[in-house]
């Protein structure tokens, strides 16, 4: 009989999308009356955008964000045409007539967006507009919009977006200088939807809500509210089977570029996961896993697809080729590993790698 | 007419084969009459390695290495059954089977796989056997080969294998403390072809070179000897479209976190790259592009689908939606992004995301 996928793959990932369920409905329900959107941007967040908007829409969101067209259009392909699906980065030069094609909502982000939709011919989605008020990234300028005004009222726009720079610092005073600048624009355009907040900014309160919010890392369990208990359900565990043990006498090198000294005798464990599978080099003697509830350092570098791990005090029996190291986890959550990683989550999950066989728990009927 | 894959992309990777093709034959002139070998794990270290082992396959390299058993029958099923395939990790617990379904070269790195391969009955392929001799990683210790060289023998190995750790730094005294330790098991089976050396390592001198060479990164272009004059070839260039170009004032902040105040007016281009695309987070306040030519410094931090650069000294004819910032490229390489993000090239090119439009140069007919 041949060996299934979980037995061939070196490191499994379980993905919970009931957990990713519960959070949006948590959001939901913390931003209503305001209604909750899912952005499943960057393949969900390293997750899967196809099963967890699926899941998603299963439960009753309607609406979701992408960042790029080519992610809209392989949404849209699987969603089939109810739900809204708009795209972030909004329509390049010359992509314009491929939203249309996918029913794609652009956000509309700077005037030469706004001139090439506006110039296309025929019924199509009605826009966003993105207006900056503060991270000056994407979204018109105070002054673009002034001299977008008397081209804006003619697209149709449905939904006013902008985005907050220092959600997660809430005392941060950019936070209220975005919301009253917000509010400014708001005011010249008082028949539109209203967005601003993401996954942090519906922690600041309902003035921050308005008429829709768009999260995403905390849909998929990262800490909304750094340094305060995570309100969020994690949604992934990771684990990575042990290929060789090995016993290793003080004063031997571990890994590239002997960069690890061993002070007394060990255990070492090396397990199948490595930088190609995004697990990060950062975390390169700083990380560690966790064998039958117990913590075992990474030790040296990690590398490409491999890291060995200090497993001298594990348990004996826990100790053979084909044992799980948990990497992510109930031990060690990602921000946990974002943090030894001198990261946030957000990079943590949308590194997940290619390579992990993937599981996923609770996917919709 | 519905827009090409690059007009919908918001990023160009372009992965040249011909250099990859010319790369090797550097490498495997450098270590005739050794036989040189193709590391093609991790995805071709993220270049893709269907396209790349066949264009290799195609300028007469036969001999190609994965990390893992999933990667082995993935190559094996785009490349026929001529060349050969060795799985590095070796066959996991309840994967022996599949390895000779696929025809694939199991790597025997301790003794519970020299016992699983020894016990599966029927032909198979004959396969390598890995001593360790200083990095820790995979690989017999010295009392594990002495313990297994009973069984060694009647496992019919045909390659005798082992892996440095330190050799980028030549002047590092593993490096001959490792030939060492190999020549004295390669002493007790003289009949085994005998493979030390990596991409580094083929530049320590013929007296590591043996039978086999199995360079992985100096194929792709990242420099094998730092410090010195890299004599590999380059085979990616990155670029990332304009998004959006705004002005700003003094004292206004860029990104997350408001982590970069301006300290002029100036230009910013926000480009259709980010962390979740694998352009690393790290680069936050340190990373840079070029546009024709002149280098634009990353402003701010990187996120997760969005750079920003200042450009206010570009050339304004260079400055408009859709024109590309060159991220990698013949003005700052692989090594290049690498040393800025306090990694190596590895991790930049393995690193390499999902959503950039792929075009391969020279591509075999």
């Amino acid at each position: 009989m041949p060996a299934d996928a979980a037995t061939r793959a070196g490191a499994i990932l379980e993905i919970d999308l009931g957990a990713v369920v519960a959070n949006w409905r948590l959001l939901a329900a913390k931003a209503a009356p305001a209604a909750c959107a899912a952005v499943v941007k960057a393949d969900g967040y390293g997750l899967g955008a196809i099963p967890v908007a699926q899941a998603l829409l299963a439960a009753g969101c309607g609406r979701f964000f992408v960042a790029t067209l080519d992610e809209g259009i392989v949404l849209r392909a699987a969603l089939g045409p109810a739900p809204e699906i708009a795209v972030f980065n909004g329509p390049l030069p010359g992509s314009a007539a491929e939203f249309v094609a996918a029913e794609l909502i652009p956000v509309l982000n700077e005037p030469g967006q706004i001139a090439a939709w506006t110039a296309l011919a025929g019924p199509k989605p009605r826009p966003m507009l993105h207006v900056d008020t503060g991270l000056a990234r994407l979204g018109l300028s105070q002054a673009q919009f002034a001299d977008c005004l008397p081209c804006i009222a003619a697209i149709g726009a449905r939904t006013l977006i902008s985005h907050l720079a220092c959600s997660e610092t809430p005392v941060h005073p950019l936070n209220g200088r975005q919301r009253t600048r917000f509010l400014a624009v708001k005011q010249r355009l008082p028949h539109l939807e209203a967005s601003l907040a993401a996954s942090s900014g519906i922690f600041l309160g309902p003035e921050f809500h308005f008429d829709l919010v768009r999260p995403g890392a905390a849909l998929y369990g990262v800490n909304p509210c750094p340094g305060r208990r995570n309100p969020m359900r994690p949604t992934v565990r990771l684990g990575a089977k042990i290929v060789q043990l090995r016993k290793i006498d003080r004063g031997e090198s571990v890994g590239y570029g002997a960069a690890h000294i061993m002070d007394g005798p060990g255990l070492l464990a090396t397990a199948a996961i490595g930088y190609a599978d995004g697990w990060p080099r950062s975390l390169s003697h700083r990380g560690c896993g966790w064998l039958a509830g117990k913590r075992v350092k990474l030790l040296g570098r990690v590398s490409m697809d491999l890291a060995t791990f200090d497993v001298t005090a594990a348990p004996p029996a826990e100790l053979y080729p084909g044992n799980m190291i948990e990497l992510i986890g109930e031990h060690y959550g990602v921000d946990d590993a974002a943090a030894d990683a001198g990261t946030i989550g957000y990079d943590i999950l949308t590194a997940l790698g290619a390579r992990y066989h993937r599981v996923y728990r609770d996917a919709p009927a």
